[in-house]
């Protein structure tokens, strides 16, 4: 039997769990507390930034894959020539691990992406020239997650703490119409298959909404979400799962915003509407199986992020009013703006379940947990 | 949080996993060894027949159920009085602990089923003469399952043993057309939720093969398979799932067969073709919240049993040939004749789906492991 490795013990590692018990394979997860939201899977606590660490998680284990982004390449280059199969490989992750690396990657690619530029104190006017003057958007090329290290500037000041610790990501400001997701798996063997690309609605830089898949897709646009998506996949040789988030542009094209090489929220909709999971088809992928269909069960979905307490207990009045909402609960400590949950409906009727399924949501936001 | 007590490690205790992961209940198994098919939700490992270790499991337990029906009510009696919600509640599961409680309360609730009589060494011909003599079907009443404890019988001989150590349960060897199962769910407040009846299809007891729904139902049948379920659960004040094995006579009428008071092997499609598996529906269901929609995504599924050793290894071949099918590994060491796992597709067109599930099936159990 494969064993998985997973390296962190969040939601994503959590929702790997009922993927792996139903295909039979042995999940291992390293989590960082006692208390994390993959407790269930956890084999061992403790540091992944700790080689020593590492190397003991990876005893026994066939393949490692991740719940984030946070363990040094170069552990996982050892762990590699020790004999253990790391998915996505290092080289791989480099991208999501650098923003200015993936950059710099996918334009080597050829692949559409905003101006952007490497700011220090020193080239700050060429770097702005270069993404085309303020606003732009500046980013910290590294720990950035949901919305955290972006940040919208009007003037140079709004930036000047980051520059002054380092180099410093600078993008344009696309005039988009939308955001998209293109998600996809990939196997070592080449075998690429992608999801409809869906629609992604942020508030504050955090991910609101998901609408999948994304209303009003022409031909065009699935070819080239999905051309892109293959072409990221198999350049840089990812194994996984790969989220590729895109901006629509006014002028109807489309550029690759950020990269994820595990699953991703804008994925979870898949969960009930997919004949796979994006949770499955990782594993498949990681553990080298044959990816399973993307087709979908139902012709609309939608997923919504819950922020408070996402405790079954406040989940009652909201089933009540939906019997055919989807909870999926993360049971993470409550944390301001921290994704406690999530709400899937599907349907043949993209307005109707839109509609109730923000009703349940509202419903769960408006409550404290009682216990 | 709710914290559900499932007695039994097999694989409905396995497979309640994912749903507890969704739903955010913390769910504890007592496993009756260290290796069983729920070892991943396993707190405690020993003999459930054993009352001293039935309290230590049920301390901090919320609420008690059950994987299996071998555990004595009084034990589960005594649970309840200490304080710990047993659902469904032993008066009800009285009913599958022992088939002559079962046939008397459903002939005392006015409900179908064959002839039955109880035969004792004593009453043996008026017993035969009340099911319409022979041949007919002589049971254990405690203690079989899979066909076990069951013989069609010509001549009282082939059930001599079993008279000679007690009652046995003789039931008339009914002219039936097909077997049905009408799966359902009760909350404690009495909300009740059926599925549309299945077909099942069994090969020397066992079931082989479920479809979903089952072909060419009326509207006539439905209601009927839904009332009688629906009488079962209210009367004998059924908590969880409920499962009706029926027999479809010649003559159109619907009989019961079996009952159980769990997820049932019968109702395994229903996690990829139901808005809400059976699993989910059991924990809400246990933990008294309201239950959620049967609807069903795909017009059709089937479900098939694999008895050889379900192992991923295997489902290689099976998946590449199928990306659709889904692929449900109990992780059980091989028996010969044991259930080892399951498989299911789901689609629009049944005859599709049947020909390549069997295609599938007949691949995996054509191989034996290589590992």
């Amino acid at each position: 039997m494969t064993v998985v490795g997973v390296i962190g013990g969040g939601q994503l590692a959590r929702m790997m769990i009922p993927a792996a018990i139903n295909l039979g394979l042995e999940l291992r997860v390293f989590a960082e507390s006692e208390g994390s939201s993959a407790k269930l899977g956890a084999s061992q606590v403790g540091d992944c930034t700790n080689l020593e660490e590492l190397v003991a998680f990876a005893e026994g284990v066939d393949v490692i894959t991740f719940d984030h982004e946070h363990v040094p390449l170069d552990h996982l280059r050892h762990l590699r020539e020790a004999g253990t199969a790391i998915f996505p490989p290092p080289e791989a992750l480099a991208l999501t691990h650098d923003k200015t690396v993936m950059r710099q990657a996918l334009a080597d690619a050829g692949l559409p992406q905003p101006r952007w530029a490497i700011a220090t104190e020193g080239t700050l006017d060429d770097a702005l020239a270069a993404v085309g003057g303020l606003p732009c958007i500046a980013k910290l090329p590294v720990g950035g997650y949901d919305g955290k290290g972006v940040r919208i500037v009007e003037t140079p000041e709004e930036f000047s703490d980051w520059l002054a610790l380092g180099p410093v990501l600078l993008e344009e400001r696309v005039d988009f119409v939308r955001e998209l997701a293109q998600l996809s798996a990939r196997r070592p063997s080449g075998e690429f298959a992608p999801w409809l690309p869906v629609e992604t609605r942020q508030q504050g830089g955090v991910c609101a909404q998901v609408l999948s898949p994304a209303p009003d897709l022409s031909e065009k646009l699935v070819a080239e979400a999905q051309s892109i998506a293959t072409t990221i996949a198999s350049t840089f040789d990812v194994v996984g799962v790969l989220a590729v988030e895109l901006f629509e542009t006014r002028d109807g094209r489309l550029l690759v915003n950020e990269l994820a090489m595990r699953p991703h929220n804008s994925g979870h909709v898949l969960t009930e509407q997919s004949v796979t999971s994006q949770f499955e088809q990782h594993l498949r992928a990681v553990a080298d199986y044959p990816l399973g269909s993307t087709a979908l069960r139902n012709p609309h979905g939608v997923m919504i992020n819950v922020f408070s307490d996402a405790s079954m207990e406040l989940f009652r009045e909201a089933a009540e009013q939906a019997p055919d909402i989807k909870f999926h609960s993360y049971q993470k400590a409550p944390r301001t703006g921290r994704k406690a949950g999530h709400l899937v409906l599907t349907g043949s009727d993209a307005d109707d379940i839109f509609a109730r399924a923000m009703t349940a949501w509202e419903l769960l936001e408006s409550r404290k947990a009682d216990s």
